[in-house]
């Protein structure tokens, strides 16, 4: 590869997120995108993305700069290291391979070199990695995009691309380091000019106040079938389930030192307009059979909340039934051995 | 009718519970059957049923007595008053026709000769009745069948008949006619020698400890699409929903009386064999797209014990997602409008 000056970037996942900031990172002309993909390789590989974007127009067959299907392996093809890595998968810890080791063939053991994006949800999920590499600025990413795939390579973004980025806290590196890695990286997301990428002093903020939805909205439409516009029109929806889970919510935040207005409920709870009838993303997934991100957006600010001696009684019987759900995605997917049916004949 | 000495009995419900209801009426000897069919009328009035019994063997074409496909206006066609009126459909208060409207053209207003027996589940179904029909004698039937209709007129029955009957306490009626209206049924339902049909002197007892399993197992079952041996296999299904939900009942039951024991927990958790993987009734309910009953069975006892001042927190989300069950149920019928989808298009 030419050194053109540009910073180099691997976004691993290519899906609807990802897709847009790799499209957005080249349009912006100070990188060099590699994308990773699995599902939908041999479409983007032979055809490329087709795209239609709110933010970036209409694209035909349009790919970056390098695709692949695995995480490449730097060691093994002497590559020279990545400025940046931006994880743009779902984060599901509770079903391998963890993200920790997802990333690995892409990070020197000791790198400071390469930085870390997480473009994911929830809570806690720098943990694992500040454990699996302790030496590696990790920033944060929250996106509250609108974009979906709606055939592999098909990307549909309908709602603009906001993104804040700040650097999580890790004790082995100097802050100012991961604030100014985290700086550069909203320079180069913002040189294309169409995207609201902001750097972020409180990335604890960001992550709360999308929990919000997320820990709450999203997972009660999962469970009940209904997209964000039903929900509030089935009694019981909004008062019984969605308000009480999201006043934890906030409450949770709160014991945490992250203050969020309690009018931040009733924003959350019409975020999405009713008559779009939108399907969260737990939702999205249990409908297309996939497992779903409970443990990083529900679980972890439940144990969070009760650790800090918050009563959650709402968030607590929604995570159960999220892990039955899980379960039961497994069990579809072979994953779990259960005893034969024993058939009761009658007598 | 000639006089045979037999009762006069209309079963209301010809389903799975119904229709072994009135075989074994009829095989006692002790009363003659009109059953009231609506969605199997034509395949039973046609063909009979067929019918497997673990307690009466196999029937190919059986009929009972009389079969019709509405209620029998007995004003309107000068009926004599039936002796008993047994009602085995589903009841679920929050969908037209109410109980009492169904019931109506078979009950004088001002009848004290006919008893109804309401062979359903839940609490306080007999309140409406004893407003509607103040002077009606009203029993209790608390059954513990396990039978299914797989195809319509079609009933396998595969776990004993077990039948608790007794007086719903009415302050119109002296309690020794209800008693022994309740007594003389017992003596019919077990003319046959074959089923387990018992007085029992209290009817709320056995209706809240069939509760243990219904207001819990039962929506949670319907709620996480797992059958009572799946939901035992997934991790927080019994520990994190079902036994909490259980704990709530059995103390609410306490307050209002009813000592169940703590040991009827695990004894309900395990009620059902695991492997036969059996879906209780509102998940079966749930997967045929029907309405569920959700109202008798785990509203009534939740507004109970929330009066009673018992924290029941499992069960208000349990009962708050079942009503949005409920609603999906509704819209997939036709029965609630919606304003109309608006598509956010690219800008």
């Amino acid at each position: 590869m030419a050194d053109t000056g540009k910073k180099n970037v691997l976004v691993i996942g290519g899906g609807a997120v990802g897709a847009i900031a790799a499209l957005n990172l080249e349009i912006g002309g100070l990188a060099t995108v590699t994308v990773v993909l699995r599902s939908n390789f041999k479409a983007v590989s032979e055809a490329g993305y087709s795209i239609e974007s709110c933010d970036h127009g209409t694209f035909q067959g349009w790919k970056p700069s390098h695709v692949r299907n695995k995480v490449p392996d730097i060691t093994r093809e002497t590559l020279p290291p990545y400025d940046y890595v931006v994880l743009t998968t779902k984060n599901i810890p509770d079903i391998p391979p963890t993200i920790s080791s997802l990333i690995s063939p892409a990070l020197p053991t000791e790198n400071t070199h390469t930085t870390l994006v997480l473009i994911q949800n929830g809570l806690n999920i720098e943990k694992p990695i500040l454990q699996s590499h302790p030496h590696t600025p990790v920033i944060s990413g929250v996106s509250l995009i609108g974009s979906a795939e709606t055939d592999p390579g098909t990307i549909i973004q309908d709602d603009k691309d906001r993104l804040f980025i700040g650097a999580f806290r890790n004790p082995h590196i100097p802050f100012d380091l991961e604030s100014s890695k985290a700086r550069e990286f909203v320079k180069i997301y913002s040189a294309g000019g169409k995207t609201d990428c902001a750097y972020s002093e409180n990335v604890l903020y960001d992550r709360w106040r999308k929990l919000v939805y997320n820990a709450c909205l999203n997972p009660i439409c999962a469970i009940t079938g209904l997209d964000t516009g039903r929900i509030r029109l089935a009694g019981g929806g909004i008062e019984g389930l969605v308000r009480p889970a999201m006043k934890e919510i906030v409450e949770a935040a709160a014991k945490k030192g992250v203050l969020l207005g309690e009018e931040v409920v009733g924003f959350m709870i019409e975020v999405d307009p009713l008559e779009i009838y939108l399907a969260p993303s737990m939702l999205a997934d249990v409908r297309k059979g996939n497992f779903i991100e409970f443990e990083n957006l529900l679980g972890e600010p439940l144990r969070e909340g009760k650790a800090a001696g918050v009563p959650m009684p709402t968030l607590e019987v929604l995570y159960n039934i999220c892990k039955t759900i899980q379960w039961r995605t497994k069990e579809a997917r072979g994953l779990v051995e259960i005893p034969p049916k024993r058939n009761l004949g009658t007598q």
